[in-house]
């Protein structure tokens, strides 16, 4: 957050709603800190897709990937992740590396000075000391956003982009979900008119949520989430939807509406969140892609996945050229250097190369 | 240590006091390896003084941060870090990343070959194998000066930095609070007939003992010693500096003290030494700073602390301009600049450029 | 592997040869996946010394070290050390930063998606996803091995380095072995007419295997097996060195047979593949290498030793001009640069420079 930038206390803070929040997050028309997807309207996701797009062009020759190198070769940026997470820690030090950024991580927080008893607050000004870029995944519901907050009180704030807390939304994630259904769609004439449908523990995944938002500024899709009932997609979304006229509906009957689709993004159950017991109910075999559901799928559709996964999509359907979950992981990579590029202001520089 | 240079074994050299030792940690005329404070002398002070604002004056354009990641982008740093620190340890990160050094870590000793039985000795030879320089935080009492005196044995010594061992001093936090108090006190004077009060669990702290010996190149200063009686500065300090003729003196009576402070350095109960019940008699509250005391505090004076803190100051003083403990964070990492930049010789480009 | 490069399934492959395999692990006529010694003929041996010697000379100076580190400053590698080995891990973190290389590592499985559930398949399709090259130890027997079959089944394999995996080969400190050995031997006519002594728990250990099938390459030379009887080489090691008319012989007489040696490799006991009580067998030593045994060793002999060492060579040793394993260890990180630089095809500008 801008320096000084917030009259309220956290209390206060807290209580406004996303939309109010997002102008303390943008400095000059820009993305300061990246807390939530809400923060991402339709003109910015344009811009991200044609900057992505652009970077992805520019790396494929030595000469160009020498050149994304050295654009922000000065900066370092902070890997907090203390909620572990392979994929989305690897994602990121990678986008870090495109654009020539010093990374440094902490990966437990036993290397961490708080076993000297310091406050998590005065942790997160010392990296601010150190540091250009705080990009951090951690168990504290919120962190990220709390973390943005204390910084923008102090002389000298960071750019904060939240990898994931606690139950939150994954903005990333979602920006690279909306540039693999962009891309995918492009032949045949973007997501306009599309229908995604929504597939797992939707009450418990922090992906779909954060992909609603963002869908919600597209035109003509519909969308279908399909789960057990105890699962269901939180109201607060569907609420959001029907504010912002998304058309949607549910359903449990995962095989039936499989034709229909022109995106399917299928999730895990995500039992980690468990209270003893719980998942009984949850019949996985019910909500997975098997092979044979390849036949019935539409030759134009795509299968999405954020991964890690268990036994929601067979191995063997990786093959078919629909599986986009691949795809979706090394977009990822290219989605995050051009969330950076933009956070540091040298988007500019990259479209007019 | 240079190679082969030291001409004792090692029960002669530690037997050697720390002035007779100098001479062999330093090779024409510059540092070579930096153990603990005594290696400095006024003419070093003076020097790394002036190349450390130089260094942060070229470092704020973005050519002059450029050059400056060049100066050493060839030579590979070990950060081996057993005693965890985050702050000294991205300190030292944020630090070689400015002057181009490729650093790798281990903070960890599961990670380390001593889980095969190799001696530490080895492990010590098999670090100066592959890298130009080693930086590290060990547990154990001395390691720094082992490691730096077990090298000097080989045809292939490197430079050794002591960022703490055991309750060791900690030079380069002494360096960062000199650099910190000169510079504060360049509108008044600099350092000379300056009042310095250090309070706290004086006895076990780390970084008074390395400032004190560093205070002594410098003319009329005053040394306060304010401190629970059970926790006060030990002998040998307090006999340094009567040999070297700064003044000092003892209380326990800390808030009647801070009108007559020019510099107040804070610091907290190092109770990880503990054995069992031994600090119930320490009352930290008589120890801390209150925004009250900013009332009675000189204008002019300074609130340092080398963090991490505890309750020792309150947060609220943070927002006071005398309140210099985030500017020593950010010091920090300049002074260790310019000290590996001394260290590798390229301190002369930088003071010409 | 190539992409789609293997016709068989896992079941089939495991069940080829070594020497059938050789051919799927090469792509137009240089190596790509390095999984095990046999592959490495002669002429590859010739190249990569002429190679290594090539880079240590270049990297003597400023200029040739700045241009060694632009030559792949645009990749990036995965070290993925799940078995601890601060030796290995840095001598390939090392070669990676002479040639300009960002490396991440993961060096604990805690760190990984694996928490949640994911497949190590999946887990190395995203490694392949971020990165150029994946060098790996891993405590799965066959693990190097498997990485690279799976990710030869999908659209985007990378290379993968065998550091260490399980009791298999060690196919890269086999290189550096081999490599110095010829340069000790070059002042006295190279490898050929030469007698290789390896001591110790050759039965477990992974370092003399992979060695006895890279001096199959040699012609004249002779290896004495040295060791108890119950620790002797395995029988397909000693087959395959009779198929190939390289002369040895076993002995459990080590002071007896140092005289006779031009090169002794001493290895340690490999207790941690013990079961129980096993070792008490194995008298330490009787297989060691004592200040004493200087006198009878040959002037031009050279003593080696893959390390860590425990007791098998006394450290009063190490001053001994004949002993090499200190070089060894800078020798490893100059063949892995060589080795590296072949797999990326930039061998031949390092030759031509």
């Amino acid at each position: 957050m801008k320096s000084q930038a917030v009259p309220f206390n956290w209390a206060q803070w807290t209580a406004l709603p996303e939309s109010e929040k997002v102008k303390y997050l943008t400095v000059e028309g820009r993305v300061y800190d990246v807390l939530f997807s809400q923060q991402f309207n339709r003109a910015l996701l344009d811009h991200l897709y044609v900057l992505t797009n652009r970077i992805r062009l520019i790396s494929k020759t030595r000469e160009g990937a020498d050149w994304l190198s050295t654009l922000l070769s000065t900066k370092k940026a902070m890997l907090y992740f203390i909620q572990p997470s392979t994929r989305t820690f690897l994602s990121f030090w990678s986008a870090c590396a495109v654009l020539g950024i010093r990374v440094v991580d902490v990966r437990s927080t036993e290397t961490s000075s708080e076993v000297k008893g310091e406050s998590s607050d005065d942790t997160l000004r010392t990296f601010s000391s150190y540091f250009d870029l705080l990009i951090t995944r951690h168990p504290e519901q919120g962190y990220a956003e709390r973390a943005s907050f204390i910084l923008g009180k102090t002389r000298r704030p960071i750019p904060v982009i939240n990898a994931g807390s606690g139950k939150d939304q994954h903005p990333t994630q979602a920006l690279l979900d909306i540039f693999t259904l962009r891309r995918s769609f492009e032949p045949t004439g973007g997501l306009r008119d599309k229908t995604i449908m929504m597939v797992g523990d939707l009450r418990r995944g922090r992906t779909v949520r954060s992909l609603c938002y963002l869908l919600a500024n597209f035109e003509d899709i519909r969308i279908v989430f399909c789960s057990p009932k105890a699962y269901g997609m939180g109201e607060d979304i569907k609420q959001f939807l029907t504010r912002h006229k998304v058309a949607w509906s549910e359903t449990d009957r995962f095989e039936a509406s499989i034709p229909d689709a022109d995106a399917i993004y299928m999730t895990r159950l995500q039992d980690e969140h468990d209270v003893a017991g719980e998942t009984h109910a949850y019949d996985v075999s019910q909500f997975s892609f098997r092979p044979e559901h390849l036949k019935i799928l539409k030759p134009s559709a795509v299968l999405m996945h954020p991964l890690p996964r268990r036994t929601e999509i067979d191995e063997e359907v990786d093959r078919d050229p629909r599986a986009m979950y691949w795809r979706q992981v090394r977009n990822g990579m290219w989605t995050r250097v051009a969330l950076i590029a933009h956070l540091f202001g040298v988007d500019r520089r990259i479209l007019d190369k």
